[in-house]
């Protein structure tokens, strides 16, 4: 699709979220000040709202409208911010750096991003139930899907892998059980969710959902490869992390030429999931180019 | 009402919200199997269930049937549990025995008792979604209630404050804050959930509202009060253990018989709530006697 400008793209969406985001969070000077200022710390330390803009992308892909599915995309962020702050924390992976800022714990102490991670998830689902009363099936069925996807057989159960293989021998099929988990099923679900509020067919919905599946692993690949390839002033964070604390990464089970291959074809099997989507699904095809040849 | 039996009712509830647990959290086999080991330990701890059990007779005090709020009523045990593991973390209470048992960070590490807490939480919103689809407005209703009493300005809110107030002179404004956030917004939930599921009219969930209030208050004051009068054999917790910390407690701020007097009083205000309500409220008016009445 000609004059279709990807980044122009992102950047709009990236603010529609941030403006609603803005919206949602409780403002610093509300009691209990220094929680909200935790909170308010993370979520807007400069994120690249992916899964927002996925959630959003998959919505319009079908029909949908950005605004009917906004909060949920914010939600789905939200839960992503919280994951970032507990896994940065010293007792997991132990961060002091996270999109070249000091990670939340440094600001404001352990037991203060502990409690603001905690308080982030709570306000997700207390915004996804303030869904659409119109369909409110509709609603708790994406809060059901989004829940599964953040806890212990989903994004939780990732990072408890994750913690439990650093520093030891990783097998190919644990890794990808920890990528799919850890970043993966937050990705797939954001797709999902867009579709499943945007009344999507049951054929547009596996479709989606084995574009987000692909993409979601696809993405984590090409954060192990630029914790290898990239910069720290791209990145913010520590290059060369992953391989300091062992980490179970693509590039160290299965090289990085290897790794880059398995990422672009994850982005064809994306691809191919969506060909038979109209010109709506534009940004979607996009996006998934974006993820293998981002720089951060 | 004569031969109502108070300590029947209390071990009849627990047992079925225990049976209802056991169906709802996932097995120790289950992968990642330490992650769901830790989720289960603290759950199967010995907990009263006092949550679940006054969410149930609230519901059987306007008529509804304890099976349609059984899962509401696990759900808010999950969020009571997840805050205690992350309550006793080294960072925050540092607390070494819970229920007579060491506790989740001890037995599981800190990494594993941060992801349990976490899961604990998305779990009890996954079952909230899974709730009656033929009144998904209710559940929208009830699941953003519960947020809200967990959240920033409920529960988790009430931590930050109480962490941040440790080893400081402490207001009694600033304790009834910590204590009604903390410990009361979610027995004040669960009460008001309970009403809205089983389709109380305005007027009774005022009620309602009011008793959850009170109890909530006065649960925790009777907590303080354990703290400094109870045997570490009946509490299951270090006596003494708030004073250490220099704790904002009822005892610390207003002396022992104030506090005794001021639990005293909320059970008052909550008997006089639900006073219009018939037969069917015996267990609540028997259960808000036993709050201040209990040794552990």
């Amino acid at each position: 699709m000609a004059g279709f400008d990807i980044k122009e793209y992102l950047k709009e969406k990236k603010e529609h979220v941030d403006r609603a985001l803005e919206g949602i969070l409780h403002g610093e000077g509300e009691f209990p000040q220094n929680l909200h200022k935790a909170m308010r710390y993370s979520v807007f330390a400069g994120g690249k709202r992916i899964r927002p803009v996925l959630l959003i992308a998959s919505a319009e892909s079908v029909g949908g409208s950005m605004k009917s599915v906004t909060n949920v995309a914010c939600a789905v962020e939200l839960i992503h911010t919280y994951s970032l702050i507990h896994d940065d924390l010293p007792s997991m992976d132990n961060d002091d750096l996270r999109r070249g800022k000091p990670t939340n714990h440094k600001v404001f102490g352990e037991a203060a991003a502990i409690l603001a991670g905690d308080a982030l998830l709570t306000l997700a689902f207390d915004i996804l139930a303030q869904g659409n009363k119109d369909n409110a099936g509709n609603a708790l069925t994406v809060i059901h899907e989004i829940a599964k996807a953040a806890g212990s057989t989903g994004m939780v159960g990732g990072q408890a892998v994750d913690i439990e293989s650093e520093g030891r021998e990783c097998s190919l099929p644990l890794l990808e059980y920890i990528h799919i988990h850890k970043t993966g099923a937050l990705i797939r679900a954001s797709v999902r969710a867009g579709a499943i509020l945007s009344s999507a067919s049951s054929q547009q919905l596996d479709a989606l959902t084995r574009y987000g599946k692909a993409v979601g692993l696809a993405f984590q690949i090409a954060d192990d490869i630029l914790d290898v390839d990239g910069s720290q002033e791209s990145t913010g964070k520590t290059v060369g992390g992953d391989a300091k604390k062992k980490k179970a990464t693509y590039p160290r089970v299965m090289g990085i030429n290897e790794s880059k291959m398995r990422a672009k074809e994850l982005i064809d099997i994306a691809m191919d999931s969506i060909e038979g989507f109209d010109n709506r699904a534009e940004a979607l095809r996009r996006i998934a180019g974006y993820i293998v040849e981002r720089n951060r």
